[in-house]
Order: C-alpha cells, then structure tokens, then sequence
C-alpha cells in the first residue's frame, strides 16, 4: 500500500480545507416521486450544481491549490475532452497558472471553447491512445508542468472524497451511498471516507452494461480494461487504475449494471420529475435502484448526482 | 373594490396554513455566474421543483381545500390545458373529489394523460373561445362543480400569494421582484403579499413581446386583451382580468418586455448554467433583467422560477 502512495482521512480533511473557497457545498434534494417508486428513501447530492458543472472541481481544486509557488509557476496539464480537463481549467484559473488539456480533435468544439473560457491552453491529438500519449508527453516535456490524472492520483481522490463527507453531515443515518463507476475517481473518494467515519454504511457502484469493466474486474478480483467501450454514459467509458481498484476492491459492496436504454430513461425520468439537469453517468445510480428494488427499498440511500454538463441540442431521447 | 371580491392578506395567511401539508416549501438558488452577468443579485425562487411542477398548485389547493364539504362532493371544474389543469387535478385528488377539465383537443397528450394521471376526468373541446365556453358550461350543468378560474379568482390569487410570502422569509433585504405575467395570477398575488408586508419593494412583470397585452393595457391604464397570440412562453397567453388588472395597476413598478429569441436564450442559458429544468414562460423575468441592466444592477432581485413543465422531446432551442 505503501507503494500506491494512497490517500488517508487526514488527506481528505485537508483537501476540504484547501478547496472550500473554491467549491460549492451542493445541495441535498429529494424526491417523493423516486421515494414512492424505488421504496428508499433517496438524497441526491447536487454536484451537478458544482463549479464548473460536475464534482471533478474537488480533486482539480486539491492538485492545483495543494501544489508549490515554483511547481505552479510552470502550471498542470492533464489529457481529458470531458469534466476532468474543465475542471482543471476553472481551478488553475482560479489560481492564476498555465494549464494545458490535451483533447481528441474531434471532441465537442463547445468543450474546448469551455477549458479555453477558463484560461487553458487547448492542445488537440488524434483519437487514439497513441497519439494522446506521444502529443501529451510533448506538452509535458515543453512545460514542465505537474500531470494532474483524472482519477488514479491520491490528490484527486482525497479531493473526490469531500463530497460523500459533505454528505455525511447532509443526510443523518444513511444505510447506503451509490454513485456511477467509470475510473473509479469519486467511489474511491466515497471508500475513503466512508471507511474511515461510517464504516458500516453500503456503497455501490453503479456502471454501464456496455462499460462493465469495472463490473467484470470486481468479479474477477483482477483489473479488466476495455478498449474502446461504446456507451451515452459518456464520463463513464474509462477503466480502473491501481489506486482506484485498491479502494474498489476493499471498500465496495457491489457492482450494479444498467442497459443503455434504463440509462436514457432513468435520466428522461429525473430531468421530468425532479426539474434538474444531469448528465447521462449521473442517471445510472437511479437505474441501478429501479431494477434492484429489494437491494434499496426501505433504506435510506445517498445518490451521488455527479454532474450536469451535457449538449442540450443532442439528448440521448431525441433519437428514441 | 367590495364588488371584485378582492383577497386580503388574512386571506393570504389563512391560504399558507392551509396548503402548506399539500405544496413544498420550495428553495431559492443562486448564480454566480447570473450575479457577474447582470450586476444584480439574484436570488431565484425555485416554483419549478413545486408539487406538479408548477407554482399554480398553490392557488389551486386553496381553493380545493377551502370547500364545504357539501360543494367538495359536486368536486371542481376549470378550463386549462396547462399547468393550472394540472395543478387543480392534484389538488383535487389529494382531497379525493371530482374533478373535470376542459381541454381542446388539439392540446399535447402528454398533459392530458398527466391530469388522468391524478385522477381528472378531461373533457375535449374544439380548439375556439366559444367551443370551450359550451362545453364547460354543459360540465358545470352536469356536475354542479366550483369553477376554480385559473387566475381571476380570489382564492387562486391568495394563493399564489403565498408564494412571495415565503420568498421574503427565506431571503433578506430584497429590493425588488419579478416574475412572468400572462393572466395575472402569479404577479397580483405577489403585489397581494408585497404591499402588505413590504410595501418598498419593487414590483416587475415580464412579458412576451410577441403577448404583450399587460404591457400595452398598464400604459394605457385599461385592460387590452389579444385574441390569440403566439409566443414560446405559452403560459402567458392570457389576458389581464378585473381582479388582476385592480393589483397590476395599483401596485406593478414596470412591465419589461422581451422577444422571442431573449426568451429563448435565457431559458437555454439557465438549463446550461443553473443545471435546473425551466418553463419558457420562466425565462422570461431574465431575459429583461439581462436587457434592462440598468434598472437591476446592484440591487438584490427575487426571480419567480414558476414552473418546469416542458415537453423534453421539443426544446425550442432544437430549431433555431
């Protein structure tokens, strides 16, 4: 363990501390409607109505604030076309240092526009693994600035871990929290936490059926990537690295997997009943509760709502 | 005045108790990101996470559960294929008493099937004044129901009062509010509340230019009723009627008016910003903040968010 350089809680206090000014403590909303449908008792913490639209401000804000004046000075980078590489723009940008994200070109131009919005040198590559890792290495080597991952880094995951600690002062005596798996970033945060001050509280992840390496790794005891998996739960295609897989492997309690077609309709049902926008990734948690109804009824489950940046002329129901 | 029938705020305190176990207290959100765009601080009252999505629920449980027991047997009737129709089924089967709205046929099924949904019995009309007047008329014959009238009635008005009401405890020191005006309900309810018990704040309506009937009769200082105007914000179709016209003319500081595309790009920006599902008619009240700086800048502003109820499959940013 040692060897992982893993997060403790006295890490998850201090990355708290670090990143409040620049954070929203997000809501807790309900539902009667879920309640009535699911027999839990469902919270769903809002990080959708987090900085710069998704819970991955936490772990950004935690690299970037934590890092030394003369490592800010040649600024962060990271590769990510989706809520890791905004977040780390908003939160250099918030410092006030260079930061550059390496994208696919043919990622969405209004992403791109959104990281530039914030400050961040937008640098494209082909879409494919080579070409990310050869343009990315570049970037590094030019700037000498500090890669911040979006999920296998310890100060990402102390960051990540904020938000089920929130929520534990939020919501009084929870049974269960769930929240959607893709690296692994914000349940390894939820581990960390919830080992160290509910132990005895459930956590589930919740993934696509047609990204279930996470689900296939859990059962095989071994991490399992995928290559290129296809799924609208877009922020959930990426597999799990060895500090991730270390607090999924010892602190999860099961694995829940959705189809494409429950994932569109679990999000078609929150955006109609609870009036809130939230990405494909968060709707995966509410359609693992649908169609697990004895795992969840008659508890009180926290449901981490993961983020609301989604291209609202393209929604995945308007082909359906 | 005797001869409107007009409410007053005992009316106001009795409707808040006795709706209060049938609606929620709904939150108020703030933007950062509205806040530096405007100037202003904005303060938005949430009516769109509101029992059947909408603030009308509010008006309609006061009159539903202000009946005798004798005239709750005969049940409620309205005309409304929008959310009042909506509201008053809810409110009507929370009580368990008959309800009947009158709908033209030509209204979305969607609504339709979502008042069968809580129990309504819809009656179709033709698409016209004078086909919606019969056949209400032969409903009111048949059932002996209470027209419960969407805006124009003082226990709708009362309210839709206590919407404001709650609006001044949950926020301190607020120079001004604004919310949508179609018939008038939402604003005379707020003018009910504000010249009562904060009678410095200042008192906004917005409008659909494309609908701009309050506008127009607020200058000239009579009621001016469009036939059939068209607009996105298809809540606000409405005309003024006496007891709304009596508390837009004697308390409204100004009607603000905004075109089509403002609206639309407001409501677009607030599902993008705000993460929050809105009605057209919602986006209204921040389309003119954003084209009237002037008059809101540095000023503390309620935003009346009324309702949330839109067709997903038909975003009206899909066409343009």
């Amino acid at each position: 363990m040692q060897d992982l350089n893993l997060p403790d809680f006295d890490d998850v206090i201090a990355a708290h501390e670090r990143i409040a000014p620049h954070i929203h403590r997000t809501p807790i909303l309900t539902s009667e409607y879920f309640d009535d449908l699911t027999g839990a008792s469902l919270f769903f913490k809002c990080e959708n109505f987090q900085k710069a639209g998704a819970f991955k401000v936490r772990g950004a804000s935690n690299a970037v604030f934590g890092l030394s004046d003369e490592q800010a000075e040649k600024g962060v980078a990271t590769h990510s076309s989706g809520n890791h590489g905004l977040s780390l723009s908003y939160a250099a940008g918030r410092r006030g240092i260079p930061v550059s994200v390496v994208v696919p070109r043919t990622a969405p131009q209004a992403k791109k526009d959104a990281m530039k919005g914030y400050g961040a040198r937008v640098v494209e590559c082909e879409p494919s693994t080579s070409s990310r890792e050869a343009v990315f290495a570049d970037v590094v080597a030019q700037t000498g600035a500090d890669f911040v991952h979006p999920y296998n880094d310890p100060r990402v995951i102390a960051g990540q871990a904020t938000c089920s600690r929130e929520m534990m002062e939020q919501v009084e005596g929870l049974d269960a929290v769930i929240a959607p798996i893709g690296g692994g970033g914000m349940v390894s945060g939820t581990c960390l936490t919830l080992s160290n001050i509910a132990p005895n509280v459930e956590i589930y992840a919740a993934e696509p059926e047609q990204a279930d390496d996470a689900y296939r790794s859990f059962k095989a005891g071994h991490i399992i990537a995928d290559d290129a998996p296809v799924t609208v739960a877009d922020g959930l295609k990426v597999p799990l690295k060895d500090r991730t897989w270390h607090f999924v492997s010892n602190h999860v309690t099961d694995i829940l997997l959705a189809s494409e077609q429950e994932i569109i309709d679990a999000m078609h049902l929150t955006w109609q009943r609870m009036k809130i926008v939230i990405e494909p990734s968060c709707a995966v948690p509410l359609a693992t509760i649908l169609k697990n109804r004895d795992t969840f009824a008659g508890k009180r489950v926290g449901v981490i709502i993961t983020g609301g940046n989604v291209d609202l002329k393209a929604l995945p129901w308007m082909n359906s």
